[in-house]
């Protein structure tokens, strides 16, 4: 294997990517695609929106260009995203019956446009930073095929979960196995660190969270390649809206934790120690104020973390589409400029 | 001034109302009224929906039929409702000129149609149990007026807060002094608790909830009237998503703290100690599970919270309109049947 030009990123010291889904050069390459969800399936498409980002900053690791549904998409839910909607899927799971006749993923044949996607970017990186894998959360899964797409409430799926418990695990299970099929199908074909998020994990009661959500987290932690090429592959799991519950998360045994933009990262390092690294946790929307307070912003975080290595700078959930590329320039340029001076 | 039947909840020790918006009776009035506003300016039918859900269950307390947003309305922004979608309003607040042209509220002449529901309804209790009143918090206010109606990400608002965070403070104090006039107001008018609901503290940084929401329920705090006819007025402060911030919270010196239902009831106790009554928490979504499994999740909680006073049980969000009545029903009976069990 090639040897890797910057290894930052997996020595989990500093500045992780943002996505390119803003840029003007990922929205002609979408156009040239059709829709989003054809873009994921297009693989040099998807390998060319993932290396956009790269080419304009001096990023420490590139994410894959794909979608956190993929996998109910293959179970046979049909994906689909309408314009300026959330996704939807055209069938949904209700019933003990309708989990019961959910296939058995096979992710390398099933979703071979994404391990295709991963092996052509690895090849395409040729060794300058780390590839990041990623998978939604069972719970997040199962929300969405539940509901059959995003929800105020989740209702559906509560009442499944406090109604039929047992079927909300079987449900759960099977998505714990589908993602650690799909994560070392990604590993093997080239990912050499995998995130899982879950989006929706902050919407439940403490004890559920733990009993339905980080539960399966932990299985998928339990049956990942974490060795690979001679190499950790470094897991990162990030809960929106999880910061009251750090410390479990802990157990899950991940590398690092991703935080959302509330919660205060020199208090979570406090929280959690050296256990893991902590990855964040600018506001998104940070993005529209003045390159200035942007910098400021970046030192302020940089400086609640303080000294030590175990920082990735992110952003604290995504970017939203109409950032100016010139601020999400300045925000990289002060993680480069500052983190060295703060992260001795 | 009639002796109160239930001081129950003004001791801070029990249950407390779940509102009535989802009972067939509230449908038939709203029907009647038109409208969802003309229903809260509309003395003897917003009269009628608060003594609603106390004629059906055994409540500790009234609260009254009202909005968060009509201190905004009421400064001139034009509040409307369209069927299936949150509040909007007609105007909105984007620049500092926009904030020096808002006028001095006067709440008991530009809300009369509040303080003559607060001492109608009053009078309709006729001491059976005491009546909270609430208004909106003045960052939720805030987000709302900038925005103009609810957000995903809430950038305008953040747009503000972070490129003129002078302009935003003016705003918000400007906002302190109508939710104190407006609060002031109703308890003038009969209230005997009060509650300010921050719907949208919980999508700030953790900095920016302690300068942009935390001090002006502060503000607040310190400009209400706490004593009234010879009674304290006890002060309910809620931040939905706030799990985090607990301690901060009790430093604005109100007497109770609103948990979501997110967070564990037994761990907040233990971070916040005596200092304040709790009021919480049970998932709203769990009205939906079957009578048994409400009935075990009302236990779980009322074990989690422990022995001794200063639980008030409550949902730990609104209601939401479609529950089977029964099920309220079988919640409520919950409360009343084993808080004693538990509480001792």
């Amino acid at each position: 294997m090639t040897e890797l030009k910057n290894d930052r990123f997996l020595r989990a010291l500093m500045r992780q990517p943002v996505a390119g889904r803003y840029l003007p050069e990922y929205r002609a390459t979408r156009a040239e695609a059709g829709d989003f969800l054809s873009l994921c399936k297009n693989t040099p498409l998807a390998c060319e929106v993932t290396m956009q980002p790269l080419r304009r900053y001096p990023l420490d690791a590139a994410i894959l260009f794909s979608d956190i549904l993929t996998i109910p998409d293959a179970l046979g839910l049909g994906l689909y995203f309408e314009t300026g909607e959330g996704p939807k899927f055209r069938n949904v799971i209700r019933s003990e019956a309708d989990v019961a006749a959910l296939p058995t993923l096979k992710a390398e044949v099933d979703l071979d446009y994404v391990m295709n996607a991963v092996s052509t970017i690895r090849r395409e990186l040729n060794g300058s930073v780390p590839l990041i894998g990623f998978s939604g959360s069972p719970w997040t899964l199962a929300t969405y095929m539940i509901e059959g797409g995003s929800s105020k409430d989740f209702r559906e799926a509560k009442k499944l979960m406090y109604g039929q418990p047992e079927v909300m695990h079987r449900l759960l299970d099977h998505l714990a196995n589908s993602v650690i099929d799909y994560l070392n199908g990604q590993i093997r074909a080239g990912a050499q660190a995998v995130q899982i998020f879950d989006t929706w994990g902050g919407v439940l009661i403490t004890w559920a969270y733990r009993e339905f959500s980080l539960a399966y987290m932990k299985k998928i932690a339990d049956g990942l390649i974490r060795e690979h090429e001679g190499r950790r592959v470094p897991l990162i799991i990030f809960t929106k809206n999880g910061g009251q519950w750090l410390e479990s998360m802990v157990d899950v045994g991940a590398d690092a934790l991703g935080l959302d933009w509330t919660t205060d990262i020199g208090t979570a390092r406090a929280r959690v120690g050296d256990q893991v690294a902590l990855q964040g946790n600018m506001d998104p929307a940070m993005l529209y104020a003045p390159p200035a307070r942007i910098r400021q912003e970046v030192a302020d975080i940089l400086s609640r973390f303080g000294n030590g290595s175990g920082h990735i700078f992110n952003l604290g959930h995504g970017i939203t589409p109409d950032v100016d590329p010139a601020h999400a320039g300045a925000f990289i340029e002060a993680v480069v400029e500052l983190s060295g001076e703060y992260h001795r």
